[in-house]
């Protein structure tokens, strides 16, 4: 449960004896009650340390700026740590990007309608006009950029300016795919739900790779964006059981059950601040 | 519940009408009673056809071959089927290849002491010492054949004549790859359990390979062996869910548990005649 | 796949041999190919049989009479079967009784815009206001009816009246308890989802006996509903693993996602005719 | 990953502010390393806190009763905990009860003989003979204590003879209730295994119960044994998907799959300190 006056730090360091000792000290002497508090380090030693606390400090909001610059003087400096420090108030801006198939989006809509999703969902994009009627019926904005081979780099520039301000981009089955230079300008901040359990059917029409390959399983696969294509730091995967009895068409409608969860669920760990991106591969403190 | 005198049919074919009204029919003239009946065909027309079907008949074990005379002469030959027709009461003859690791096997044996494997494993072959008193304990022969580079051909010639009058090998974790002289020889007769969720992490290591790819399921997948590596009929797949936490010997240790459960059922399925391969996929009645 | 031509047939009757033979001769000789087939029998011997085919007939529509009244005049009169025809084109009518929470109402109402759910839903009922926006933005009419003890009889009526010629009443989280002169004018039409795994956790506030009890998994649960609460045979159920941190609140969230997609599996398998009552139990044929 | 220098802090307190800063700043100035850490507080205030804290510290055999003094003459007394400080390579002393089903207890056998399970099984009493060999075979004592009505309480005793000095008591599917005089000497000393998804099917042959109720789900349950017959705290639970087709030997037979995974799953979370108890619930730190 959390509240106005509650803020998050999120760390990444060297591991070294300690780190919990000055970082619970420190908010201890700020006055801030400890509420949830995970770490993890790759190896026993030498190894990188993360750590993820959520605290409630009174007036969080008047003191956040000295508090940050006692942290940064303090700890921060003496263990050379990565880190933010986010209060729960600020709500998180996250555009959209779609194009046809509406479940994704609508699973993150309706999810976010019911406050399920910590966030503002400021506005939705589209390189089609179908799903105009369902966004805006839920208030949001919608803008349709088309994308073609000669005007991809335009239409890159447009979507930047347009989504300019946001936190957050998610892919909810975009079927462009964008360019290295978009994604270095939206680092670890484009997450994109791929149709297969990667890195099983990477690239083109998965559910068809799926059933030509004969699998008892299908999935799904939420990752940040690189500029490698399909090959991200990945938040969250599921699967669900098929048979030879599904066709292509049954194991798309099946599979984009679970790529509504997968997505929904790795866009709310994302926006909670419980996701650290590690080289290739993501500590999720869920 | 089956007793000694349940037959089963399982045919393929071009998918026609009447076929059931074929196969229901004659089973009727021939006063058998369906105990079981599944079908599946791959499209609506034009498509093949697939067929198992339990049935109870007096005296089976006398009337058996003329019951398969005339079958072959009436509806097989009619229906132009490919088919098969055995009697529960065969107790199908199993050989496993194994070489360290003890966990596929053990649950085979294991699985085979409590009546829950209907088959006789009559030999466990190995490329190392270590597991022969897991096995003899169990009653079981176990025969040591080395394998070197020099020596594969060889060894391999001395697996096929020891192995000479199975109808199934198993290779319970076997780390050698088997020449495709050998697996042609023993066309769809080789289940491989793969320790990931294949077509992801073919090849060597693959527990290595998800940690380092960061997935947040481990898998394994328990196939026949064709003459391509990792590539024959997936028979069946199961997935545990695991996080950052997870070592390389965590992964390996819960894959492990993945591993005995797919292959154990993959296995049943197989001596339950449940599992009709066509072209590279299967179709498994269960 | 189904087509305008497509029936099915769902039969229960004492098991004897033969019944496949005479149905699917019955078939073949009035020229229906059949595409699916499931049977199951209780027992081996003096058990009941059950049976879903289907299968597609030239001119379905103009012939459904007479094929109908030959099955009874000669398969199901001599196997003494209880036994319906249905034809895929008769779209099944639904009405949906719903209070305030709207997740397994919208989820059913979602998936039916999209194709999903193969039926008309031709009413929505509520004994609140709160989710008139909801269903009308979908273009179904919505209408309240209050309920008080002293009007629940009278209230009962007004929903009879009100959902007349429907096939099939959904609960979707529908907070009243129907009396049994209700549910006696409808039986085995009415589908609930109780959130819990029944039979645990019967009766009001489950969440909340969940968390009093500190259960590992949740679930839900569709069932028929009879005049005996919650004790009506069930269709589907599902869970999801929870832990300690779990508040009734997270609890109810989590919950709400299993509740969700049970009832659709429930309700998509009855309209498919995938369901046989027998006793206080069902057969899926899914 | 523990060494010899590893011990374990499990925690439960007031829930106050300052608990993490106290506890790591204790651990620190011993020059403590922690490895592992994890909290959990019932309520945002006013509530009961739980910690466990795994941590490295040179020569732990020699400092350990000095550490226990200081933790608990400045951190404990403070904070009014109860406490305990466990060393890992103080190996637990398991003794496990059985009857006629092997599958729960052979699991623990099993995985004990691979590593799996970090403990010493010193002894196997059953109320029956069978499973003397398969005990035997792996080198642990094996005692035959029958039980009738007359001799119940005497058979306890010898029971609770022969079992002094262990940690632990494991009911492998032990069919014999204990009386709650015998449960009262081991207080959250004793986990059952019960063959049912608690509180569904409480009591005696749950698998029928399960049939008869025509359930879709069937599961186990291990938790700690109170006086209340199948009532103490829950520790793991899993369920496995089931349909009409399973008979009541069948729901047995995939039961007992899940029966032996849940139980080695609780039996090692207690083993690694993982488990508190609170009221009449568990918090697991897995």
């Amino acid at each position: 449960m959390t509240t106005a006056n509650t803020a998050r730090l999120l760390i990444t360091c060297a591991d070294r004896s300690g780190i919990v000792q000055a970082v619970s000290g420190f908010l201890y002497h700020q006055g801030a009650n400890i509420t949830a508090l995970d770490q993890y380090a790759t190896e026993a030693q030498g190894g990188t340390y993360f750590m993820r606390v959520e605290f409630e400090v009174n007036q969080l909001a008047a003191r956040r700026d000295s508090l940050s610059q006692a942290f940064a003087d303090t700890v921060a400096g003496r263990y050379d740590m990565i880190w933010q420090l986010t209060a729960v108030s600020d709500i998180k801006k996250v555009g959209i990007l779609v194009s046809k198939y509406d479940h994704a989006m609508l699973e993150l809509l309706w999810r976010h309608a019911r406050g399920l999703l910590p966030c503002e969902i400021t506005h939705v994009v589209s390189n089609h006009e179908d799903l105009r009627d369902a966004v805006e019926g839920f208030g949001i904005p919608f803008t349709v950029i088309k994308v073609t081979k000669d005007t991809k780099a335009e239409a890159e520039a447009q979507i930047h300016e347009i989504m300019a301000g946001n936190d957050l981009l998610v892919l909810a089955r975009y079927m462009q795919i964008l360019s290295s230079d978009f994604v270095e300008k939206w680092p670890m901040k484009v997450i994109n739900i791929h149709h297969s359990f990667l890195p099983a059917f990477v690239g083109a029409d998965p559910y068809r790779q799926a059933y030509d390959k004969g699998v008892k399983l299908i999935g799904a696969t939420a990752h940040y964006v690189t500029a490698e294509l399909d090959q991200g730091p990945i938040i969250e995967q599921d699967v669900e059981r098929v048979s030879h009895r599904y066709s292509v068409a049954d194991l798309r409608e099946l599979g984009e059950d679970v790529e509504r969860n997968v997505l929904a669920r790795a866009v709310r760990w994302h926006l909670e601040d419980r996701v650290i991106v590690h080289g290739n591969k993501t500590i999720v403190f869920d």
